[in-house]
């Protein structure tokens, strides 16, 4: 039986935390401030120090204030501005979007790598890699489409993958899992052929994700994904600098 | 003086991480798998159990670790998978890149906001809020082009802002911090607006970032970045799965 996690914020904690975001965002405690002692903390609000303490690290992890060893806490004064967005599963997406999933693999076959994906993987040019080209459609109109390339070398089991019967994108995350990951996001005019596979016409501005992921083992994958026109990708529900 | 914050993870639990990471990414420990009780990962790491907990709470939050309550914890079998960005201050992204940052404003009026962004800041359409166009430059090329609306009710002191001397970004950052904020990015061809202030051709796929701030007052601000051709906002240094 496990404990209740230690990550877990209080109740009392949270209310700390809410009472002095509220005085940073009205501007009791202005920008380079420092705040009062958790000693002095802990008795303005009745809670044991080590309460106070976990506040005071939630609101520094959201970035409002900056904590040092010896100088004390003091209200951020260039608050670091952090987005998190969750990178679902796309079938996933498609699915909580009501629409029925299918996925169609264009091209897979082992190639030689060309120069910049090599570089982005740190490989050398021409090793060969698995590379692939599928689209991902929800009630049969194209989602997203994918062109990425797989590093079998890091992927053991990939030999005996059906990427007809799973789509990569979800073999990799139940078969591999990754220990740093680099996104970027990007536009790009459609060319040709994203025009032709996502049914658009080219010169269509697109929202390009591109993902590549490594392990122990070196890099997995990495792949170009070119979402439909119109796409969002956002964060839902932020939270205050998180 | 601060004690050593709660938040920050001793050596020795982040070696039991490293490990427990390890075994998950060879696939000792495969997805769905119950692993170890915290009791006996104790013994065997020859750590306190609160370390050892420490350390599973660290890769339950890099999505790595399911934890439940009673059920004990497992490999995830669905990882959620995070990616954080870091939106910062455009002039410090410009000097970062090693260009001097320039700014000017193209015009700024209070406006009777328009039903597509009165809806997304939860107002009334027609209500007057602050409308601005600006560029930043980064030596003389445009870097980004906002087009942003300024909520004078959430926003005391923006009456005597001078925005042509700080531009509202910064003005902003340091005036009005948030306690919610959505962040979206898409793909849009550019206007013929967006083509002469970018100084570029009509149809060039631009990337664009959306961003609205709320605080306790109501909704602070809403943009729409532009950004220059071929420009990417990535991850840096993203761990494993956050």
């Amino acid at each position: 039986m496990i404990d209740k996690p230690n990550g877990l914020t209080s109740p009392k904690a949270q209310n700390i935390a809410n009472e002095v975001r509220r005085r940073i965002v009205e501007r009791v405690w202005r920008q380079g401030d420092r705040i009062p002692d958790e000693a002095d903390l802990a008795i303005e609000f009745d809670a044991a120090r080590a309460t106070v303490n976990k506040a005071l690290q939630l609101l520094a992890d959201e970035g409002l204030l900056d904590r040092r060893r010896r100088a004390g806490t003091r209200v951020a004064v260039d608050p670091v501005r952090k987005a998190t967005f969750t990178i679902s599963i796309v079938r996933e997406q498609v699915e909580q979007a009501g629409k029925a999933y299918s996925y169609r693999v264009v091209a897979q076959r082992p190639s030689p790598v060309p120069a910049d994906i090599a570089e982005r993987l740190g490989l050398q040019k021409g090793e060969v890699l698995i590379h692939m080209r599928a689209i991902h459609y929800g009630d049969g109109q194209p989602f997203q489409l994918e062109d990425r390339w797989i590093n079998p070398r890091a992927t053991p089991g990939l030999e005996n993958a059906d990427f007809r019967q799973l789509n990569a994108n979800e073999w990799l995350v139940r078969n591999a899992p990754y220990l740093r990951a680099e996104l970027a996001f990007s536009a790009e005019n459609a060319n040709r052929r994203d025009a032709r596979l996502l049914q658009t016409r080219p010169g269509q501005a697109l929202l390009i994700l591109h993902r590549t992921t490594w392990n122990n083992l070196g890099p997995i994958t990495t792949v170009r994904v070119a979402y439909q026109p119109g796409h969002f990708v956002g964060t839902e529900n932020s939270q205050a600098r998180t």
